[in-house]
């Protein structure tokens, strides 16, 4: 079981609306405190949007998402299982992002995962835009040894450029994780994909690559868990990033986001697919694209929040090998 | 067929808008009034979350499922039921609750419910948080006679208390009701139960009873039809409570309740599950947690007071003795 | 392909929240203008609500639509059909209402229409509230040849009167339109229907007229495959006007709108019901009854734009005879 | 001493949230009531923005002033008067309008105020759009005593017509009530006027007829005792109309309404205005152009009920001959 | 000068949006700690709403004011005091309340201040309702030695009791406090009471006390610093508890709170009132009333949060005895 | 007289509502358009936001102020001037922005206004934030004539630097405009200065370098007709450039911006200071960091386009010499 510090305060001591809001209520801790050094599971925000090309606001996704985040009780519903049980989980803090310096930050990043990497951390990222998966992923993978990734979203964020050229927008991360070699895109599997297309140059380039990417159209017709049947088949055993980009669910549900498409999965069956990831081997996850200024009630942090639990047994199954 | 006097006002006639807002446009009556002793339904609103763990504001309910309740229309558009038709319905007001008296409101509610049934209405209560269930069943059934339950919801709210031993929140009136005898917890059931749990102790105890507890993955795969049948099936023609808690319903389109559960069913679905509470001898039923506050757009108020109407079909054809 | 100069600006040139909004980034043109006379398919706005018998606000309509179409991109996700290449889009900005004279604005629209007519344009035309299909009908068909219709909405629209004899409102157009003889009732399919009902005069007046009424719960259990086999069945190769009410769509996914009905379809399935309209020869469209001050987070808006480009995409390729 | 079923509901006694919501929790009684023919003043709803050029939302007035109403209490805090002492004062309900229908309703609301008139009760009116004014003053007035005016507004409410001829707006009551007789235009003075300006023709063609305008910048350089002197000597101690437009109070502090204009009085200095009306003959007033869709917080109704309670007392206390 | 460990985080450093949010970026720190020991400030969150008659959800105050308070900077803009220099500032977190239990909670807060009181911090206070100040005071103030009081309210709190006889709402604690002996009536003051009263005999109650009560209406004719004089003047060097509910400000600047009062003074002018306070043995403070369900814009906090930093230099400059 | 093609539209004519929305109705034109060419004064919206170091948005600035600016008429209430009338105004769209590439933008905005000012055009820009007017003083000045500038805001924007040596954010573009020869410090004049302070070396700064530094509370003390005299002697008749910060205004009157500061002038008192710019040799100005995101009412955009009335009348008179 895991340490008794690193339990998150309970709804039935201290009421969810009150105290510090942290990540699921868990302690605060930073490099050079005693429970860093223990950590095995760490949330870490990225309070960044500097690669957005449409609608702002995702920097502030990392501090509502810790607000709503205080509502999460400890155990699942399904599967029962209590994932504060099985690792030392804690709230790293945010790292620190130069809102103006766009270079700056990515190397901010990707320095700060590095050392996460280093200190044997499983990282949960909340971001932040989804230009932050691209830093994330230099300061864990490399060349030697390219990741896998399931990625749930309504893009594909495989473009080549914005602007006339400016390589590092929110729509291109994976293509340069690909180009870098930091993913190997014939295990790269990208679920949900929607919305009307500029002329579908992100899709086909994918796919000579060899990524799978499967529609929304293809999802509904063939239900979530033959979906993720192939999607378990295709990275195997192999460490896998989950990366998912809030717009995956629809807008309805999860309306604070940056670029909205319509006709995407309810929240029941969002949870679904995170529930059957169960087995993979979940090395780090991010949740990104949370824009609260466009989240006026505050149900996509919230909806975020409880996938963000969903995310969280499944890293800590398999961060424990998914020995139970 | 009815009193014309209880007939409700036609949007045909004046605007849905306009007027002093009255539960579906029906009579405002008081104890003493002509119209108080042929009532055989009577709307009552219990505005009061003294109850509540989490986010206050069910306080507001009645008033604002009042307001929406005027865009409501008479006949039910699948069985082409006019409920107004068969029973004399009004609004009696509220009940006066302490905001800042618990014990004194659940005694002030009970009185008050006493009082109904001894003057033979069939109520239809407005929370209010869902502690206003339990004075509401001790003012209705005692031991000799415990009374049926079906219980929408996403939570059990069977816990046995709070904070060190708070025994009375909207979290624990089931557990009171049934050791206080006043439901038969073999012929409880409750449905669309999910969300992060504390540890299960909830549910644990519940089915130890009896209580048939329906999660909302099961509803997912059973379906609403083989669902309902099992509780029909349980519940006999006992004289049974119908207990709403608005929350059941997923927060896209119910977002204003004080602890919200992603994953739950649409409005169309809650629809059926209502309707097919058909045969069922209803003699009681209430629609809790609506709060505004939470609930810029309105809009879950007018799915409480579309789903009231639902219920209030229902509870007319089951005063009737289902004769039609 | 497509006049180069009626290219919508692309999101990865000008970023789409820049630049004045028109229509889907389309040129703005106007009677008498160059373009104006190579225009193929034109966006109008009807900005008025003087129709409406409940919450207004549709007035606003367009001018937000026409805000969050800069959001949408050039090509079909499903199709791949870019309906820019298809045909000359241009957005011929609004018909001028008259908000306090209600004859006055459907003498203007009707005269507008038979312009449009005249110059033949094939009009999508962007509400206003229902009532506003009324004198589009009028300046488009005639009783010597009635068209047919494809109706998407939780209403039938076909009430007789309102508030002691008013003809003339969004409740009523479709049977004023029928009455008219600018409508076939044998071919005319609604679908959709649902909502508590004064007492169903406008269902049974629409069926013995031959209207082919398709409720709600008969779509949930057909599904949309289905309903609209049987709907281009009815319409075959005529003449057929679209018509979209926002309100058909579940308020939770478009709450912005003056007669919200809960238990309706998601916006993935509103999708479905369109994109089977393959292949009918559909001769104008409309969309109507966004209200956006009932529309805080602008998500209704985007439904409409989202769903207005599947619908050029069905008029576009209908106006070329359907050959690809 | 005021009959004491005329009292309204104590919030130390229900609490202000709790209850069907009247004007000021009062008795809603109707004509025909025994407690009808004891009303000495009555609140009028009139739910139409039939006139509204611009926009809409004002017909939803009425029913959020009486929520928000239902928090006032009963004595005033500067001359410690308690109107409901005063006077029996009772909610008269709405007048029902046709919202489709602009000159039906003129006609229904004037003869709604004959009969206010003819039953010796004085109204208090709460629009609804301006335009409202004009039928009632049709109700209450006549060219054989035509009737003077206080009016607080951002606009004059002058003009001759919109659209090409559209005579019956809500920026053209009182225009047409001198035209009418109704307004002795040497006897009304206007506060409050700023704004754009269209080309000042209202200004002008007021001030020729000897209108006393007095603008917001003539205000704040003279201070509200100076201008209310120069009002009350105008007025004398003639039967005067009280007008009151939310718009007259800057929109930081009553945003919902139809047209704003920024640079106007704080809800301080607009107390104080209204109470510079001690000892002038009003006879009658209303509150108008309160807009809830434009009204997220429901602060301008909680404003626009203040003022009313402003109102009352001055209305209360000339009843009775400003005896006291 | 104050340790380095309790200087905030700047925004220069780390954006204003990023990091785990205490109070103004302070250090987290608990009983125990090593920081605790040092520190001579603390803010402590004290969510509750149990006292609340009227609208809740001052138990979210804490937590949203301290979000807001993350965009103040260190330094006073006027006086140039850094109050981060003076004197080791901390977050304590918040009082573990219990939302369904009002004598739980009285006890819990006056146990803590008790503790507070012996480990010689200063508290500043973040509510929660008006009635939190009641155990507060219960903690900091006995018989032997009654504070005096400076508080800015739209309220007395004077009222002898609710609903039938409950003593403990937020409108009642310093009728208590004075009762029970924890304030000296004689040095109490009271500035910028307003709104309409019951019947006045909270004031007559206080006055006969010997309590200085000012309306807004005098704050309005004499100006803040005649008012603050005289304020001083009745304080003189003795220990003064400083209360400040954030309906002292008028409601369009702080919306988010439980009983707004139209005609309130603007923020600058409260601003005023608090920098008028120098000088004055200010030995605690609080802030209450803040209700984000009511402050959809956040307006309410970030006033909350810039008032907490003005308090904040005065009880600075006041623990360091006024040297300065 | 101007050119009757640069008439705005009457909402006479046409509603406010309706239309596609660009300035103030002013025709849209592009640079090669016949009216291009005749354009003496245009707007131009700058829709970015990168330099932004706190709360985002300001990138949707431009397209909700034109939007509310159709609720402007023709005619200034106080002068008189019908700016329409002195000079052929336009709507120039929008520069087209990078939203990923800071120093490209600076370069494209630059680039935009050196042709802005080659072609003999009057720009008032309208943001984005705050760093924008770096950029246009670029374009329009150079070290050889350093132009005046009178500048409302609540800070300086007199900063070095951000998270350690970021140059470029919207709080340092005045210090590089003096630092680049593009103002001369001598003749820059900022009013309104307010909120907490880092340290106050923006102030230092400035002063030294001979900044004329208005604080709030200097304004409040003076009055504004004392601090314009001042501001108007300080930059005599040389060429100035007028930059307003909408957050000089207090965020209970414009709340949608990045940065708010409370205690800040109200929209009437802003609208002198704008009138006292009277005789003022205004070449250039901008409105900048409208913020909606943060603006759900949009009264922010609406006080924008109010003020940026004020500051058109101000332009076209300067433009014409102070001619009438």
């Amino acid at each position: 079981m895991a340490d008794k510090r690193f339990q998150p305060v309970s709804g039935m001591e201290l009421p969810r609306f009150a105290g510090v809001p942290t990540f699921m209520r868990l302690p605060n801790v930073a490099k050079g405190d005693e429970l860093y050094s223990l950590t095995e599971i760490g949330f870490v925000g990225i309070p960044w949007d500097g690669g957005t090309t449409n609608r702002p606001g995702a920097r502030h996704g990392p501090r509502q998402v810790r607000d709503y985040s205080t509502m999460i009780r400890s155990t699942h519903p399904v599967s029962w299982v209590n994932p504060f049980e099985l690792c030392n989980c804690s709230d790293l803090g945010d790292v620190s992002p130069n809102p103006s310096g766009l270079e700056d930050t990515l190397e901010r990043v990707k320095t700060y995962y590095k050392q996460i990497k280093a200190d044997n951390i499983t990282p949960i990222s909340v971001g932040g835009d989804h230009l932050t998966s691209l830093p994330v992923l230099r300061g864990l993978a490399d060349k030697s040894a390219p990741l896998s990734m399931i990625h749930f979203d309504a893009h594909t964020d495989l473009f080549a450029g914005y602007f006339g050229g400016t390589k590092y927008t929110h729509g291109t991360p994976f293509r340069c994780a690909i180009e870098e070699g930091l993913l190997d895109p014939k295990r790269v599997v990208q679920i949900g994909i929607r919305g009307t297309m500029y002329d579908g140059d992100d899709i086909k380039w994918g796919r000579e690559r060899g990524v799978t990417i499967i529609t929304i159209d293809e999802c509904m017709e063939r239900g979530f868990k033959d979906v993720m049947a192939q999607a378990r088949d295709i990275v195997g055993d192999t460490e896998t990033y989950l990366s998912f980009d809030i717009d995956f669910i629809d807008p309805a549900f999860a309306p604070g986001t940056g670029t909205p498409e319509i006709g995407g999965p309810d929240t029941w069956t969002a949870q679904q697919y995170v529930r059957e990831l169960a087995g993979v081997n979940v090395i780090a996850a991010d949740l990104v694209e949370v824009s609260p200024p466009f989240d006026q009630s505050g149900n996509t942090s919230w909806v975020a929040a409880s996938i963000l639990f969903e995310i969280l047994c499944i890293v800590a199954q398999a961060r424990k090998g998914w020995e139970a």
